[in-house]
């Protein structure tokens, strides 16, 4: 059983979303929006940086998530995006959490089974894989993909370890 | 009297200079350049963080200036360099810090006396203003300058202030 937390970090709003894994289930806890004042840049990382600790000291996660950027539809864009992911992740190793990075076409495979799929299909897949009474919001639901895909991987590298272990028991 | 913190972010190496402020006169307290190990992207992030917030409780700055950044080569090298930003302006706003912004052509002009002067001649600068025996490394010098430039910035803020008072007490 673990507790984690999946963040999609962004210059204006920053969703968040935690899960708790029990084997290959996974059971939502919470999610939201962390909408970013119109302000000067250090005020908007310190909200980033406050509520990600705020959420993080409330819940008590064990592991965090976020999604990987290779590319960034302008230099603008990428130093804002860039700014905003560093004020999240340092919230997290700040408090020792162990943060994991994936690709966006991963989370994607993850949770539709396609790397091609669009924001709604990812949101309609949360939905259905938490049980959810209602899609989430976009910045939320792509926070929760991403904790899915790490609990994901996290399950197939128990099942590929414990495999392993047994073909090494044969041979000897 | 204040101790002002500078910091040049940089995803492979991070400067940062303090210096005290007394009236006009500033003089050096410390500087240095942390180096980035080549690991994972959390990992780089905590290393700056950490190293910024321990430079803050070993010398409990009063403020904090970096430079600000518009344009980056390419939005790959933007997205590192506004991770690094992030990890470090996060540092300064997560201790209370008061963080200030500068334009790189601002920082020059008010080092060297021209927004268009080169590295070097903000090195050699650093070393007459505040009486080094030998300009810092390129990292160290970049943090100092911006220190530097907020003081002369808060200087100036503090005469016309007081020019105002004055003249607002002749007309009344």
């Amino acid at each position: 059983m673990a507790l984690i937390l999946g963040v999609d970090p962004g210059s204006r709003k920053t969703g968040f979303g935690i899960i708790n894994t029990l084997g290959a289930r996974s059971e939502y806890v919470t999610s939201g929006v962390i909408r970013v004042p119109d302000t000067v840049l250090p005020e908007r990382l310190k909200v980033i940086f406050d509520s990600i600790t705020q959420v993080i000291e409330e819940y008590c996660p064990q592991e965090m998530a976020v999604e990987q950027v290779f590319m960034a539809k302008s230099a603008g864009s990428a130093l804002k995006l860039g700014q905003a992911r560093g004020a999240a992740i340092v919230a997290g190793v700040s408090q020792d959490l162990p943060v994991s990075e994936y690709e966006a076409r991963k989370v994607k495979q993850s949770v539709v089974g396609s790397g091609a799929a669009d924001k709604v299909q990812v949101q309609h897949m949360v939905k259905v894989l938490l049980k959810l009474p209602a899609a989430p919001q976009e910045d939320a639901a792509d926070a929760l993909a991403v904790a899915l895909c790490h609990a994901n991987t996290q399950q197939r590298l128990i099942k590929m370890a414990s495999a392993s272990k047994f073909r090494r028991g044969r041979i000897v």
